[in-house]
């Protein structure tokens, strides 16, 4: 039988990132079965995040894992918690995210291997120790091994026009996105304050604009492939 | 193979309610295949609903189980339909979802267990039907065992703020949301108009805010968490 | 091991039409996993499409294939385009969706069976083409038995009210809806300019209203079951 992990996060569907993350569960969890609960958590509301999980998580079979990633502190140095209890499996950060379990569940917590390195943590830390607990790791054993091995770079964008988001910039230069200035590169989203716009190089080398908390495309009016001024 | 239950509701994608009625189906059903037709139906829309439907069943395999749950009468005593043609199943609200099968296509009414209780009925009565048919049921025999199995109890919320939507209040207190008044709990949608606000106490005994036929989040400018005066 | 199929369209999620291609998929290739990258592509947007992809097909496992609709040009006679590299398949049309595949990759370039015929192309041609690849074809042999096989008919719709969106309605007859004239049925998006409004029969010859590159819904603000004066 196919083994469970729902997926919770503030992502939205109209970009990458939900697929970037599945894509590593489906190779390391051969035939693994994932179950969208929602990707449309407001950005970075964990109270919100924490109430939707803890109404669905027990009407899903003993033996899934939930995935579950919304943190307003995310590129920060914050922990990934595992937990387990009545027979479910947990990730998700360290921020209160789980503190619906009861107080008789099993915890383990995580250090991000490279601490706020300004890579996709969903991707590269959270979903590799998801998938271990779906390979059947104990609780206790989950995290060691949590190297590079997911972390293949990407290949190089290919573009014959403008500059725009998505692509290589130097890291310092200073940011202008349809006539907003957005200011110098950030290596995290901890480095502004909410609602806040920054501009940070993403996991592959490329730029990528953000609003703490928010939406930069809403925000701004742009999306993938709009104009950018370095 | 797996066996193919697809999806199709007006209950979007930005909540818990999607992710129970899985869960649900899964933990009947092992191994079956979610497909997602769609969750936007807009709110009550059965015509829509019944068009939609229409376009997509008969492209899926013979054996699939369709289920569509979009009722504005829901929460009322409405009967579950049953149906089959054409080596494939469906369930849903007897309101005329399902007027697009032919003539011929075999019919079952079920009355709701427990009338119109304060139940979330696609979890709790229709995802159960649906998994009987997924098991192999002949469609006559469906709905006689659908019982409280699914009905697992919520764990009591965890919160330390104020009273927010999602807590428990006592039933009959008068409710204000964002300086909206809503007037008493409500027991079911059928007990106000269309458009109006109704607040009830959902399948876990909390509160719940909701315009029939409408979207609560839209029109009061809240979601999960909002603060609720009592 | 069920074969996996990434999907990644400009569809919407709120309509039949991703439904469909699923449906035609999952017939073909029994117990296939299919996974949604995104259905919110800006309309027509081919750079965000490669964009997207170009950061996801390689988190999927070897074996993987990737169906990925965005075409300002749909139902012009426009080419699929089959690929392969690094043991993934791929299909797209021949519009420079696959451009940031490595040169050395694998093409080919399919005719559309029946040219610019009215029908839903990402359901009728390119969905059977990726089948195929998920069954094992070798990409030299796509393409070849793409028949109508998939093309089964729909059953005629049901209604009792007035002419709406979605009835039969004869071509070349002038249509109206909320009040906007839309001119005459067309034959292909390819006969309007960018941001036009176009009337055209569907697959299954039933009026469909349409703006090129964009959201009919949206600009007239109707949506199934509107009323349509022809």
């Amino acid at each position: 039988m196919a083994t469970l992990i729902t997926l919770l996060t503030d992502f939205g569907s109209a970009d990458s990132y939900v697929g970037e993350v599945k894509g590593v569960l489906l190779s390391q969890v051969h035939g693994a079965a994932l179950v969208d609960i929602t990707h449309q958590v407001p950005p970075g509301d964990v109270r919100a995040a924490q109430y939707i999980l803890s109404r669905v998580w027990h009407r899903f079979p003993q033996g899934s894992v939930h995935l579950a990633v919304v943190d307003p502190g995310v590129g920060t140095d914050r922990r990934v918690l595992a937990a387990s209890t009545a027979g479910h499996f947990f990730v998700a950060p360290d921020n209160g995210l789980l503190s619906f379990l009861p107080a008789d569940a099993h915890f383990v917590g995580l250090p991000i291997p490279g601490g706020a390195a300004p890579t996709f943590q969903a991707r590269d830390v959270f979903a590799p120790v998801a998938g271990q607990l779906a390979l059947g790791a104990p609780l206790s054993h989950v995290g060691h091994p949590v190297t590079d091995a997911y972390r293949s770079p990407l290949p190089a964008p290919h573009h014959d026009g403008p500059v725009v988001i998505g692509d290589e910039v130097e890291p310092g230069v200073r940011i202008q996105v349809g006539g907003t200035e957005i200011g110098t590169l950030s290596r995290t989203f901890g480095d502004v304050g909410r609602g806040a716009l920054v501009a940070f190089v993403g996991s592959g080398g490329t730029v990528e604009i953000a609003v703490r908390d928010g939406s930069a495309a809403r925000r701004l009016g742009v999306g993938v492939g709009a104009e950018v001024r370095a």
